[in-house]
């Protein structure tokens, strides 16, 4: 009989979101009528741009017709359109990539779980807590040792290096999921810093970036020094243009990024990767990456922004009900995610139930992202504005009674 | 520093199709005028079908539409309405399927090569020789023993179980991808037998099945009795539908397939799967989703089979110059691939130089697919018509000389 690897055993049974899909459908099945809002899992609500649209359909057009019909890519990294648009996108911000730097793919969730392929299982993997329950659940399914680091009120929810501890991986996020913090220049350099002095590789996932608004906050962590000797980086296009049911991403190694193995050989990291996708992915459908390519054109650009400006606003309508309630958070700025301390002594879970069976306003528990977001809670500002309304006046009248 | 998975370097430093694709180009660099007709990579060229075009538009518009825009899939393992007509598929070939047991994805590849995450890693894999590349790649890298049966000559490459070898995983496919032979209901039996008596698992890869005419080899292994209780299914669009650059693919897992943990813990490889999946696969383009299903409609299994009768009729063309220039071969019946014997002792590498560089018709050497494919050779008859009758006008003069 063939043995499972029993690192799955000892996961938790199910994936956050799963879990909370199950309690609310148990909600409705005995609620059929309530009005549920949705501010949970971080998806997206309006559609994607007219570009993409266009985009798209012309590429499924050309799939049709012999002359321009596609089948594999050659190297399944994606086609050179799409990551010239990328690498001209990282120009605003003063970063040059080359192609062979960045591979497309199906989301960054597939990358960010696939990744750990490629490295030993004896690596001692930190991650920031709390945090997207991919990093801790993909490297545990690997039987990694996983150390964390506080993100906590303390620190505002924006983890800093510890110089007493050795890490090999090191996962971060800015802006941050869950938290909404966002490491300014100086602080992603202190990381830098760390990883060096470490020999660490850092893989940073970028997925927020386009709610940036501070100027001191950079969109990528190669705008920081040093950065492409020592980090992998991660984005994707769900949370920038809508992209959730359309699923494109990309992860940008750095040709530099080299390690040593045990014979002595020198390997990089970027071969070793493309070899890992080599057998294990095709790449993206061509039309995706036609419509994925539309978002970075100027008219692109400027549709997203619009949607993103929109979902900013809703956060701020969040951020603003939460000062009226007085209760603390972070985020809600440079990101899409408003973070807020559970009220009256609140566990996460009390108060998913709370908020679920009170005023049928679904929201993420903290403690799904690791153990310092217990007793704290996620809302996200992804939703439709009347609903945002109508969700933050339930809230008042509940929390204010 | 962080380690890597020296797993890794003992591999072949490159995927079979990126060495073949570069050989290629270095061919091209000297000989940019040369008349090439590709025949190496199992890859299509008719276009997707209009029902698919139309679906998939459709599905685009709806995508840009906020009353009808769809973010993330609950489960990320398909929709309903594509997992229903795939179920609705497999009732021609009386193969009743739970949507439960149906995972749609990317592609075979990838699910291929990530299935080997929810196994130990202590298992023994046995494979046929010659395979598709990612069955063998994907094990090594997690450093697995993988020992080979021999498909061969002597039994018309079409492998049998040895009853005096134990295995724990078993990779099957049929129509066999590179030797286009074909295992008929009872040679799948014998191997579901030995699968039982070795408590094995079988990962059964049917990408080919939509290319069977003869009536004594199934499309699915569940058409055999017993299979349910041992096996997995891989399926995919891409040669069925042309689907090679739109990827979509699915996996069944049937949800009688359970194994029992070191704890004595009784363990269902379909949750386990599903935990795998759920947290490093975020699911499927929607619009490519509704492309699929537009396939399994009775207007588009009419307008997909136009195709496939179109690649079996050059099948049959290929197969023609075989039998004309006296070259032994299987395949090319159930089966888009030739496998011929490289003539006058020819090496496989040495046949693929020489098509090259003589006539500019690229195959696929045998022995890029294991030990025994040495002095042999793939073709596919994936081509357009006039190019695949072209090459073999080309060949009979170039061996007939």
């Amino acid at each position: 009989m063939p043995t499972i690897n029993e690192n799955f055993l000892k996961l938790e049974k199910n994936y956050l979101f799963i879990n909370i899909a199950k309690k609310v459908n148990a909600f409705l099945a005995e609620n059929p009528d309530a009005p549920l809002i949705r501010m949970g899992i971080g998806d997206v609500t309006l559609p994607i741009a007219p570009v993409c649209v266009e985009a798209m359909k012309k590429g499924v057009e050309e799939m049709g017709v012999k002359e321009t019909f596609r089948g594999y890519e050659d190297s399944g990294a994606g086609y050179d359109f799409l990551k010239e648009a990328i690498a001209g996108y990282y120009k605003k911000f003063h970063v040059s990539l080359e192609l062979d730097e960045i591979r497309v793919n199906d989301g960054a969730k597939s990358d960010c779980g696939n990744i750990v392929d490629i490295f030993g299982n004896d690596n001692v993997v930190l991650i920031t807590d709390p945090a997207y329950p991919v990093y801790v659940d993909s490297n545990k399914m690997s039987g990694r040792t996983v150390i964390y680091v506080d993100s906590n009120e303390a620190n505002g929810f924006a983890a800093r290096p510890d110089p007493a501890v050795h890490a090999d991986l090191i996962y971060l996020c800015s802006p941050n999921n869950p938290t909404g913090s966002a490491y300014t220049r100086a602080q992603l350099k202190e990381w830098i810093d760390y990883a060096k002095i470490n020999q660490a590789i850092i893989i940073y996932d970028a997925a927020y970036e386009a709610f940036i608004t501070d100027s001191d906050v950079p969109h990528s962590i190669y705008e920081v020094e040093g950065a492409k000797e020592c980090a992998i980086e991660m984005c994707s296009l769900s949370k920038t243009a809508g992209f959730t049911g359309m699923r494109c991403g990309y992860t940008i190694v750095p040709l530099a990024l080299h390690v040593t193995a045990s014979n002595r050989e020198d390997v990089s990291i970027a071969q070793i990767w493309g070899r890992r996708q080599g057998s294990k992915f095709n790449g993206v459908s061509y039309p995706v990456q036609c419509a994925a390519a539309a978002v970075f054109t100027d008219e692109g650009l400027k549709q997203i922004h619009e949607n993103i400006a929109y979902y900013q606003e809703n956060a701020a309508i969040i951020a603003k009900t939460m000062d009226e309630l007085r209760i603390q958070y972070t985020g809600g700025k440079n990101s899409p995610y408003i973070w807020l301390k559970c009220p009256n002594g609140m566990s996460s879970w009390e108060l998913f139930d709370y908020l679920l069976y009170e005023i049928a306003v679904v929201g993420t528990p903290g403690e799904g992202f690791g153990k310092n977001g217990e007793g704290w809670f996620r809302l996200t500002a992804f939703g439709d504005r009347d609903r945002t309304i109508e969700a933050m006046e339930r809230m008042k009248k509940l929390i204010s009674k």
